[in-house]
């Protein structure tokens, strides 16, 4: 069975972007270990990107060729019709309590990647579909900004699966969602 | 020189209380190593407490004896003639700018926990007056709530000095605030 994982960088105080997206506030910071936050680890273990429209939109206006060109990627939308013009690109506006467990009984070892948005992970937490949280907590306190998670009525209990600190101050935390 | 500390626990998503100020999610946390999570120690270490108005209130309202009766509490208000009726409490109704520095210059070598709550963060860091914080981030997540961070204005670097993990799953960190 693949897992769903969110793997997210964050603010200390919960934001993953700017207001207007931007991830600058992230770029800058000072990584004197050169270290890629084991993303590369990460992507090599997941065969299959998930992401909600507008985390699509936002992704697919940068300025870069599509980066996910390897992996399968689903756009979450209500809009049954939506186009999609990337490279291995699908639209998923099924009912997410079929979809979802559909795609983690999907062939292959590897997992599905919860790329975002907030929207999305709320609507997969509800769905009690997300079942790791790869958190890396930036030392910057951005004020405001494009909210990890937006509120909810949803209350889980975590475990704190693994932990790590690296010299640039990020502190990495995985937890497995209890529902 | 005292520094003022913020020590504070919140949920994965930012809370530090539900909305009706209840903190049982915390105090239901299972914590199989029965750690105080180095609230002594801290306590031990500070001399001083600085709480906003409403956190004042809240602690007030609880149904015990005002559990600082041995340090020294400034409370935060712009009522220049609120009455307290709490142990060693005094009201600090002046201009930020100035009663900061005198409280951090004070005698004693102790220092001076923020308690919070929010409002009275964002004024301490907008004065740049937060030297420390330990968060301690619980494994839960709350959804919605009182937030650790209101939105604001100010975005900061801090710097990762210290970091520690528990059974319970309870990740501390203590960053200082570069201005």
């Amino acid at each position: 069975m693949k897992k769903i994982v969110l793997y997210i960088a964050a603010s200390i105080d919960g934001y993953i972007a700017t207001k207007d997206h931007s991830v600058g506030w992230l770029e800058q910071l000072e990584n004197p270990e050169g270290s890629d936050y084991g993303y590369q680890d990460f992507v090599n273990g997941v065969d299959t990107l998930l992401m909600g429209r507008k985390t699509y939109d936002i992704i697919r206006g940068f300025d870069i060729p599509w980066p996910y060109e390897g992996q399968k990627t689903y756009v979450i939308t209500r809009q049954e019709h939506l186009r999609t013009d990337t490279p291995n690109t699908e639209v998923l506006s099924g009912s997410l309590a079929t979809v979802l467990p559909a795609l983690k009984a999907s062939s292959g070892e590897k997992n599905i990647w919860l790329v975002g948005g907030g929207a999305t992970m709320v609507s997969l937490l509800r769905h009690q579909a997300i079942d790791e949280i790869m958190l890396f907590t930036a030392p910057v306190l951005l004020g405001s900004g494009i909210p990890l998670f937006p509120e909810s009525d949803l209350q889980y209990k975590l475990t704190l699966e693994e932990h790590k600190t690296y010299a640039s101050g990020m502190c990495y935390t995985r937890y497995a969602v209890n529902y």
